[in-house]
């Protein structure tokens, strides 16, 4: 069964597709696209939001990370889920996993795009839904438990763009929440995410261009 | 098994809880909530968004309209399933039902709360999402196939605010999509539809004082 992925490597919701994809020993085609530029297949295969990641099976093409990461877990069942098998427990994974794009990546974003109150309004909201998922995450070792599951794979791209948002943000995330950056550092030590996740210094250079080729600098 | 909905009539949200509950023929108590004067009930069980509908299965809250139905559909899977059996299928359903939240309800919004040039991209992006998914309907009777299902349940709800939406926008939704509202009449004649979706004309009503309340008259 031929897997291909339409991704770039900085996609904090591309890593999740190829984090999913290394979890369940899926061996895949991977092809970086250009969004500035984007080619003919990204445009036939993600026709409504023409964005990456996605995940192409057999010829059918599956977008949106979250739905993507779903599908995996769906298809290649004769490895451990990454969504926990309860119906609630799944209906809380689903609510976090949700969070994170809701409330993890748009303040996320003003850190490097704004300034001013704008920028101060985007840290503060950062940091709070990062205390909530700290509060949720307790003392557990990983979200759903003792092994990385759907809500890990949801957040910890994001600790590749951390350095970023830290930088032009000035601020400091482990300041406020350490007990979430441990749990960053014991995801990395999974292979599935230390292969998949981009480095902060790789992400920190990307955003330093594209800041420049929006007129942010 | 003890089901709370905690919702407000008009919600689109909460009408997609109510149907998805009335197609699994679960009982429940309805609790209609005062969104301008919050009770602790409902900020006890949605923290993080303090928002209707919260489904409460025993004392258990389950947060965010398509989660739940999800959950709904996970939980009583003795009555016939709500999203398909097959992995690629139920990512196309999800990445419709998604679609609804992110292109319909948020141009939707635009058209009773904006006016001029913010008005008439709202009523563009609004008919351009709906075009969309009358092209996915295509020539089915549902989204799904042949009877109601998880993509019928994430829209139909919005047709109680279609007469809202073009009384406001002074438009006309059926002169555009005459398919789509062929379905939505299609979805009416099930049941669970039509006990669970609000009037067009409560939801006219509604707007009309929410923009008085707003100041937007």
């Amino acid at each position: 069964m031929a897997v291909t992925l339409l991704d770039t490597r900085v996609s904090p919701f591309g890593m999740r597709v190829r984090i999913a994809l290394e979890e369940k020993g899926v061996k895949y085609e991977y092809s970086e696209q250009d969004l500035r530029n984007k080619g003919p297949m990204l445009l036939q295969m993600n026709p409504v939001y023409k964005k990456v990641p996605v995940l192409i099976h057999n010829g059918k093409p599956i977008c949106e990370s979250l739905i993507a990461v779903q599908y995996i877990d769906e298809v290649w069942n004769n490895k451990p889920p990454l969504l926990p098998s309860d119906p609630y427990q799944r209906a809380q994974s689903r609510l976090w996993a949700d969070f994170v794009d809701n409330k993890v990546y748009f303040p996320g974003r003003k850190t490097w795009t704004k300034k001013g109150q704008e920028l101060e309004a985007g840290k503060n909201d950062l940091i709070e839904s990062l205390k909530l998922l700290e509060g949720e995450l307790g003392d557990k070792a990983y979200f759903e438990g003792d092994k990385l599951g759907y809500v890990d794979i949801a957040l910890i791209p994001f600790y590749s763009w951390f350095h970023g948002y830290e930088t032009f943000g000035n601020f400091s995330i482990e300041a406020e929440c350490p007990k979430l950056i441990a749990w960053c550092k014991r995801c990395l030590q999974n292979e599935s995410v230390s292969r998949s996740v981009a480095d902060p210094q790789e992400v920190y250079g990307f955003l330093v261009e594209l800041r420049k080729k929006l007129g942010l600098e």
